[in-house]
Parts: structure tokens; C-alpha cells; sequence
């Protein structure tokens, strides 16, 4: 397989490449410089894609990293680090926003450029970790010494793939595979063609040991890649069940395929909202959509908020009958949140059994017919039972019941979404909604997957 | 407790005593004057609540039982067997009818009374049985001898409770309990009172063991009674789970109650169509019934497989989301049987998924591309799945298609029943039937545990 053409478009240009070596020395120079005259016990370093050369045309953000020694208070190194990055923007005319993840930190657009300025602390191994983003100078080292020159173009080529069938990604929005999983799958591997070969085989708790630390034991994940600078940690711990799988698909998809050069590229649908109705018609599917405010909050803490509270809904709404063919959210991860169920029926009725205990159990038989009457109690198969009455019985009403200050412990509430969705949730008819990513998350939601074949 | 009052209802009178002594003892002298006559090798003897002087009044059928030795041909058993009660009956002037349940027997009314005549093997035990009505004569043996006196008052008083609270009653149309099991349990226990008293603490796996032979482990079945005649057997092994809780109910209820005469008397309950109607609307229920003639079967093999049936279309319904709040079936065990059901909802979307293998087995995953075609293929969870259409989308067409000769495998059809569903059956509105039993059945389906409470 002759890759030239796809690699002309994703390898970074020569000016590219020596105008992000040339701002990133700068910078750097210019942080040490700042460190040695304010005489800071600290050291500015280059890591991520940039520092390895893994990164793909027009992708290159440069990742700074101000790392001090492990005995400096977590405080100062915060005022530090933050001091430090604006300092350096300022001097480059760079245009700042705060961020905080786990740990606060700066980014800056200086020259065109997206520049990370995050203060960490200095380790020599894992088990020295103070703070999540410590690992990273180590991450840096270790693919510096490991990967070979020619496959950083191997690394691209896979990062390529990924992204244009949907499953590159750590972070929680997509719970795909990370920039260093992909290094680490070259090292093991070889090659990205190796590499798909080998994931069309992948079993359940694969396992790729590259420091042969032999901790594999440690972890139950669908996929474990031990971390050749932690024994104790799997790189793939966040890639979720299903990326894995549409993963594999995909290569194999890949591997099967005439047209392979298809799957560097994000498959080009056009989106008719007509078209999508008309589908969902024809289905005679319900499409119920709630919508409420999103909290400012980190978004790799509120993806997994949303993803969290949509399945229990979904889990609570089918367990009470109202069975869901598909469910799924949407965020502009700015203001909105939007679930969306599908409905295999989105009504039932006025009736339900509610189950006592056992006939077995005198004094909890005994208790229930107290609470609830002997009248009203009577045998199913072995449980002590009564009937009572379903008001909720459309879905509509189930939902509002649920999303109340009274039930909505009963299903598992994102705590941070909790006030949101009791206060300011409404249904709303999908076709009110004007944003293009959202039909596109609906295309995908209506046509799963679209991205996984040619 | 003073049973003076319920007693004198359901125990036979002298008269009607004398006159069933009377008869047998004369049915008997002529059948052992038969044999004697024809050189038989053979007896005659009385068995049953009437030999054991348990039976309730106006109950009162004759059992006799033709006993051969072991060594008897079971041909020339039968052939001779049912000569002789053709024969003796004829001397009655008796209106004989022939049966053939798992042994071929002949009943006849005799000056008002039923009687049946049973050839069977004469054994010592129940290691040496040829025929499931061997027993008969060792169980009423071991009664004779083990049931005192006054116990016999007991016997009655626990078997019209039982049949007030709808619980009495081995054949399959019931799957209660047997006449037998009720003077072990007054064995067992001394009294009516006592046995209700303990039943209303009974756990599951309940161990009653008169001759201490220590074989509940052979068992599984929630109540285990061992025949003090066969170690091997359980006397209880047909007793439904939810007959012995709706036993253990009544007896709970009937110990707390205040008016405990009651519960020997049948609820008494007007049962208005119109009511039922309504109470059904009520609930937004839609009541599915379907019709079909029954197959000239044993009542005993019939209903078995009437249940079964039922109960696996109703599995399949609510597996294909078509949810059923409640199910039964009611024959009028000469013409025709209906299924009923009560459901949650009647109808569901057209799309549903087809759920191929986990995608780590490739070669079943390469099998289930090749037949979907890798267009139509995509992820869920770690599945390759697909979505289908849901043509019978309505409980009516769907069940059509079940029903039909193609797919009717796909559920557990009594093996009589299966040409009469797929040629005969119709969807009715109940509304359009009359019979009285099945209007009291209909009331009991809606309103079930009539019978336990007073």
C-alpha cells in the first residue's frame, strides 16, 4: 500500500515544521530566562506531539510544561506556573485564557499558535505522581527514545485513520484512543498496517506490554496497554468498550476494502432534516427531547455527567416499560444540553404490580399486608404482590415525575446536572433546533455507524 | 375455634354413610363372587376417601381398585379388569362410560353414586410399581392405619378450607393439593388448626417426612412431603408454588381473621360484565383473546399444555417489547380453549435490532457481515448489530405471525395443540362469549386473590 498521497497531506510542511521549532525555542528560551532571573527552582520543557514530531498538518499545538521539584508546595507552584505562562504570553503579545482541569493552567494564541503553558511537577517514574499531569514529561521521553523516525509518519497515518472513523480521542466526549495509545500501538506493532492487522484479532483484555512488567493482571479493561513509564496504570483505561469495537471494525472494514485511501477521510453525508424526519416517520419511533442549561463546568467532567444521567433515565424509562429503542445527548458544551430518546412505545398502561417480599418471609409478608391492606394483596408465583395504579403512563408524565425534587434520586443524577435538569428542563420538538452539529449528532444518532465503513 | 357448625355441613351423614357402605360392600361381594366364579387370580378391594372415611358430603364417590398379582400380563390386566367392572356394573344396572387416563378404568353411576372400577397391580411397595395407580391401595392402607378417629374431622375441615381458598386439588387445572397430602398433612401436624399454624411459617423447601427416611435431598420442589409409602417420592411434587403461597396466604389470613367460618364458604362476589368492562377501560388495558378448538386429550394432559403454551407466548410478547401486565387461558374442556392477555402496550415501532456476535469472534463476525452486508453493520456495545424491520408491529399481527406454520417452532407449543392453534384460532372480543365459568374466570383473572382473603 503506497501511502505518499495521504502523507503529503497529513505530514506537517518543512516551514511548518521550522516555524513551530523556531516559536517553541523561543518560548522556551524566553520561560528559562524568566526562571533564572526571578531565580525560580523550576525548568520549561516541550512535550506532546510537537516535542515527539507525531503531530498532524495543522494540528500543532505546542504543549509547554514548567516543571518544579517535587518539594515545592502545591500553591506555589500553581502562582508559579500561572505567573510564569501569563509573563511569557504578555511578552509574545499572546492572547490568554485560565483554564482548570484537575490543575489550573494557561493557554495563550501566540503567532497563530495554541500554546499550553502547564505548570507540573518533576518526576522520574510513576510512582512519584503528585499531579495527572505530571506523567507527561515521562509520556515524552519515553516515545522520544522508542519510536523510530520513520514511524512518526506510522503514527500519523493511524491518528488519521482514527480520527476519520471516529474513535481518536481520550477525552470523555469521545472515549476513543489517545495521541500516546496510538504511539505505543506503533511501538508494539511496527507499522499502522501492522497494527490494524493485529486489532482485527484483538480479544477481549488484550494485552500490550511493552516493558514486559507482566501487571496486566491489575486491570479488567477491554483493552490493556500497560504503561511503559507505570506499571500500575493502563493507557486505554478511559477507551470505552464501544470505540474499542468500532476500532476493530473499522480495520477490519479497512483491511477488506479496494478503496482503502476512503478511510483517511471522514465520509462526506449530506444532511437533510426532511430526510431524517421522513426516516423516523417511517419507524413510527417516537423522538422525545429534553432540553436544560449546562453548568460551567470542566467539559471532561460533564460529558461523563451527561452520558451517566442519559443511560438511567433510559435504564429507569425501560424498566418501567417504556422500552427505548436507541438514547443518546447532545451538547453545545457551551449553554445547552439535549437528550434524546427513541421510543419503542411511549405509553403503557394505567396499571402496575408492585412486588412484596417472598411468601417466605412472614414478618416482611406481615409488614406489607399492614402497609398496604389484605384487601388489596394477592400471589404471584412465590411474592406476595398488589396492584396499583400507573398515573404516569405516558412518557411525558413519567419524565416529569422523574425529573422532580422527589424522584430524581431514584435514578443517577450527574451531580452537577442535578439543578439543571430539575429546574429548567422542557421538552422540545427537535426540528426547533438550528444548530448544524447537533443533525449532525442526530444523522449519526438515526444512522450509527456511518464512520466505521467506506 | 368451636367447628361444630361447619362440621355438621360437610360431614356425611349416618344415612348417607350406611347407604355408601351398604353399596360397596355389596359391589365388592359381587366382584370378588366374579372372580371367585371365573377362577381370576385377583381381588377387588375399596380404596379412596371413602375407604378412609375422608371424604366430604355428597363427595362421596366409590373407588374400587381390581388388584392382579405382579406376574399378570398387563394386557390380560386390562382386558380382565375392565371385563369385570363392564360386568359388575352391568349387574347394577349402572350407565357405564370407559377412560383412559395413564390406565385404561370404567366409571358408573350406581343408584346415584359414581363409582369407578381400576384394575391394577397388587405390590407390597413402591419399588415394585407397574402403574402409577399401584399406590392407590398402599396409601390407603398406611392412612387406615395412621389417621386416628378424630383426625378424620380434621382431614375435612382442612379440605373444604382448601377448597373454599381455591388451593385443593392435584389434578393439572389446579396443581394444588391432593387429598392424599392433606390427611399426611393431618398426620403430621394432629389438626386443622396446627397444620394451618405451621403451613403459615413454612419455608421453601418445607421437609414433611412421617417415616423419617431422610430423602428430601432427592428433591427440589418448594414443599416436600415423602411418601411414608416410597422413599423415592414426593407426594407434593405436583403442588404449584404459587398454590402453596396462596395456602400459606390463607392460612396467615384465616389466623389473624375474626370471622373465620368464612373462609370455609366461597367468596361469594356478583360478577357484572359491565363492571369488568369498565374497570378494564379504566386501567387503559387492552384485553387480547384468542379462540381455538381444544384436541380430545385427558383433562390431565390438556391443561399442561394449555399453560405451557400460553405462557411461552407470553414470554415471546414481552421479550419483543409487546409488554403483558397479566396472562391465563380457560377451556371449557370439551370444545374450546382462550388465551388472554392483558396488556401494557399493544403495539411498538417498526425498526428493531438484530443483534449479531461480540466483535472479538472474528470468523462469526466475518460470517454475520457476509449476510447483512457490511453496509447495514454497526456497533453497539461490543456487538455487531444491525437494525431490522419490525413489520407485525401490532400485538394482533404479530401474534399472526407467530401462530403461523412457519414460526410457530419458535415457541413451546403443546404437542396437541399445535394444529388447532395454526388452523383454528380467532381473535375475539370476549364480550362476545356467555359462558358463566368463563365470566368468573375473567373476574378472577382481573381481580385475582378472591379466593385467599374474606
Amino acid at each position: 500500500m503506497d501511502f505518499t498521497s495521504i502523507l503529503n497531506e497529513i505530514k506537517p510542511t518543512k516551514q511548518e515544521k521550522n516555524k513551530i521549532k523556531e516559536l517553541s525555542d523561543k518560548i522556551l528560551e524566553n520561560l528559562n530566562f524568566l526562571i533564572k532571573e526571578e531565580n525560580i527552582e523550576a525548568e520549561a520543557v516541550l512535550v506532546g506531539s510537537v516535542s515527539k514530531g507525531t503531530y498532524l498538518k495543522g494540528k500543532s499545538d505546542i504543549d509547554i510544561f514548567i516543571s518544579f521539584p517535587l518539594h515545592t508546595p502545591i500553591n506555589e507552584l500553581k502562582e508559579i506556573g500561572l505567573y510564569l505562562g501569563y509573563k511569557c504570553s504578555e511578552y509574545f503579545d499572546g492572547k490568554t485564557s485560565e483554564h482548570y482541569a484537575s490543575h489550573p493552567y494557561i493557554t495563550s494564541e501566540i503567532s497563530g499558535f495554541e500554546v499550553d503553558f502547564v505548570p507540573c511537577y518533576k518526576i522520574d517514574n510513576g510512582s512519584q505522581l503528585k499531579s495527572a499531569v505530571d506523567r507527561t514529561i515521562l509520556h515524552t521521553n519515553f516515545v522520544k527514545k522508542h519510536l523510530k523516525e520513520y514511524q512518526k509518519d506510522e503514527v500519523l497515518l493511524l491518528k488519521r485513520f482514527m480520527d476519520a472513523t471516529g474513535t481518536y480521542g481520550s477525552e470523555f466526549k469521545v472515549g476513543g484512543f489517545a495521541g500516546y495509545l496510538c504511539e505505543i500501538l506503533i511501538i508494539n506493532y511496527e507499522t499502522f498496517e501492522k497494527t490494524l492487522k493485529n486489532a482485527a484479532q484483538w480479544n477481549y483484555g488484550e494485552i500490550i506490554d511493552l516493558e514486559n512488567y507482566q501487571t496486566s493482571k491489575l486491570f479488567s479493561d477491554p483493552l490493556i496497554a500497560i504503561d511503559p513509564t507505570d506499571k500500575n496504570r493502563n493507557v486505554a483505561s478511559s477507551l470505552r468498550i464501544e470505540k474499542m469495537a468500532e476500532f476493530i471494525q473499522s480495520a477490519r472494514n479497512y483491511l477488506n476494502s479496494h478503496e482503502k485511501l476512503k478511510y483517511f477521510y471522514k465520509p462526506k453525508t449530506k444532511i437533510s432534516k426532511e430526510e431524517i424526519n421522513k426516516e423516523f416517520e417511517k419507524r413510527e419511533s417516537k423522538i422525545l427531547a429534553i432540553k436544560f442549561k449546562i453548568p460551567k463546568i470542566p467539559l471532561d467532567t460533564l460529558h461523563p455527567q451527561l452520558r451517566k444521567t442519559v443511560k438511567s433515565i433510559a435504564d429507569v424509562l425501560n424498566k418501567n416499560k417504556f422500552n427505548i429503542f436507541n438514547y443518546d445527548y447532545w451538547t453545545d458544551e457551551k449553554k445547552i444540553g439535549i437528550f434524546i430518546f427513541e421510543t419503542i412505545n411511549d405509553k403503557i398502561n394505567k396499571v402496575k404490580i408492585n412486588y412484596g417480599p417472598k411468601i417466605f418471609y412472614k414478618k416482611p409478608c406481615e409488614e406489607f399486608i399492614k402497609t398496604h391492606g389484605v384487601e388489596n394483596c394477592y400471589i404471584k408465583e412465590e411474592f406476595l404482590v398488589e396492584n396499583i395504579k400507573q398515573e404516569n403512563n405516558t412518557i411525558e408524565k413519567f419524565i416529569n415525575n422523574l425529573l422532580s425534587e422527589k424522584d430524581i434520586s431514584t435514578i443517577k443524577v450527574g451531580k452537577n446536572l442535578k439543578n439543571s435538569l430539575i429546574n429548567n428542563y422542557s421538552f422540545i420538538n427537535i426540528n426547533q433546533i438550528t444548530n448544524n452539529d447537533f443533525w449532525k449528532f442526530i444523522y449519526n444518532f438515526q444512522n450509527p455507524g456511518q464512520n466505521i465503513k467506506r
